[in-house]
């Protein structure tokens, strides 16, 4: 099977399976658009921080912390402790080489780049052939209400370590945000095999994207079957707050639970191989296999099962 | 003998005079002003660096390098091996603990903070109880004419270390450049006991100082005497270019003429106790001592010495 394939990312686990699928795609890397949530980017310390931008670029280039979960491998912290001895803001960790990326990418928006701008140089700087393309390059920062009122995303996510019940979310900015313009061309081209929705947070990493008006819209009119994998195994999130929001928020913590909010956008969804296939979800197909991905090989099989399931619905 | 005393310096050996002063009044720090060049800062990055305030800030913290001779101790070096990676610019190198201040300052000043208000903060959480003023608030920025035209001062400084002969020197914006007014202030003071000029080259750290509008008129209408003390030791200077442009420049290497460049402005000049005590310099009394600081201990007598100097003009 040829053609190219999108994929929606947010952060690590997204980020995990988007390096999987350059890597199942590796003969034919033009063949890969990667879009990403933006909705976590904000600014910090006069820095454009752009987390998960960042988490696929790292994943990529191999550069990803492997303990951690998030940043640069072989990363020192000097930075941090310096700031603090300046009386800086130091609840958001910078690690030294990673605040490499900030520097520079603030320094080329600054000089009148675009985020897409500025995301393919670094991706070029450290040869990373798959196109990793933000969302948009207008501002849309996501926002949660929780019980405790409306709180920008890093101040819940990091600050408050998602301590707050979250009620619900908005992504500011999206209404009058313009979709980066290959994202839709992407999304719009003849030969397009699959879009793959990431094992990413649905509310707050694939939902931002889908926020940026003509987005959904050219993912439910694209020729290609649309693929969702679950972010829920066994009940609970790999990494970050999807399976607390989902308590939170009134809903089972299943990956039928994720594949209900994606009725008429999606054609099929992956379970894990120790879930339950579910029942009754209209117009979606289920494929159920190993989704945890703990290994380059879980990544790159993963990404080969995605792209099996939607060969399913190609008939060429 | 009490009174307030005025510090000019530049970065490394100034800063290291303006440490032992604060030593030698330790006792009564509110009685040290320190005006620090600015001529050196410039936009890099995106940041605002300014070597000549940081050589002194971490001087006075004890926070200076001690072999590399600028920069700060403990430092890494990660941020920049990222930045390489990301074929971004690497000519000037930007150690780990060193980017902090820079950020934290930049952040201060796109808040709308002056650069003596984000100074002020730093030496704050610093501990640093001595006044560290920058000459003015306004961008000056030094220009070096050289044999290949004209060339920004870290261009010529870091990038091309010093390589590019000298023919003079220009300090851009000067003309326009508000004094601090606390500098103005200080030096105005009817109980000052000193003005010194620290061991800083003369051409690129006291003359952009001095060519702020006021600054000089200042000094010269000042009650204290005016100490200026020694950049070049036995021919050379300990540390920069100053030694290489007084021959570019055709003058001789000597403290005499540094001496002689401030003629008008100057009282008495402190040479080295190696070296010849100058005649014939109008109005201007020389001294002889130790003037190389190894240690604290040098900075210490050097500083006691240079007020001991004042104090003999000084009739109460």
């Amino acid at each position: 099977m040829t053609g190219h394939v999108v994929a929606l990312s947010g952060g690590v686990g997204g980020a995990k399976l988007a390096h999987g699928l350059a890597l199942a795609l590796a003969s034919a890397s033009e063949d890969l658009t990667l879009i990403v949530n933006t909705g976590d980017d904000f600014e910090h310390l006069g820095l454009h921080i752009a987390p998960d931008l960042d988490s696929v670029v790292y994943a990529l280039a191999g550069l990803s912390d492997p303990v951690r979960g998030w940043g640069r491998r072989d990363e020192s912290w000097t930075f941090m402790k310096a700031l603090a001895g300046l009386g800086g803001d130091t609840w958001f960790q910078l690690g030294d080489g990673d605040l490499a990326m900030h520097v520079q990418r603030s320094l080329r928006l600054a000089q009148g780049a675009t985020l897409t701008q500025a995301t393919a140089e670094l991706c070029q700087a450290l040869g990373i052939v798959t196109r990793v393309l933000p969302m948009s390059d207008d501002p849309v920062r996501t926002r949660v209400r929780t019980e405790e009122g409306w709180l920008d995303f890093q101040d819940y996510f990091v600050r408050l370590q998602c301590r707050p019940a979250v009620r619900g979310f908005t992504f500011a900015g999206a209404e009058g945000a313009r979709a980066q313009p290959d994202v839709l061309a992407a999304l719009q081209r003849p030969d397009l095999r699959a879009i793959i929705i990431c094992p990413s947070n649905p509310f707050v990493s694939v939902e931002p994207i889908l926020a940026v008006p003509g987005i959904r819209a050219a993912i439910e009119r694209a020729a290609a079957p649309v693929i969702a994998v679950t972010p829920i195994i066994g009940g609970k999130a790999i990494k970050g707050p999807a399976a607390k929001m989902m308590t939170e928020l009134g809903l089972e913590v299943t990956g039928a639970a994720v594949a209900a909010r994606y009725v008429g956008l999606i054609d099929g969804f992956i379970v894990d191989q120790g879930d339950p296939i579910p029942d009754g979800l209209s117009g979606i197909r289920f494929f159920r296999t190993a989704t945890l991905m703990s290994t380059t090989d879980d990544r790159l099989s993963l990404a080969r099962a995605a792209l099996a399931a939607a060969d399913t619905f190609n008939t060429r």
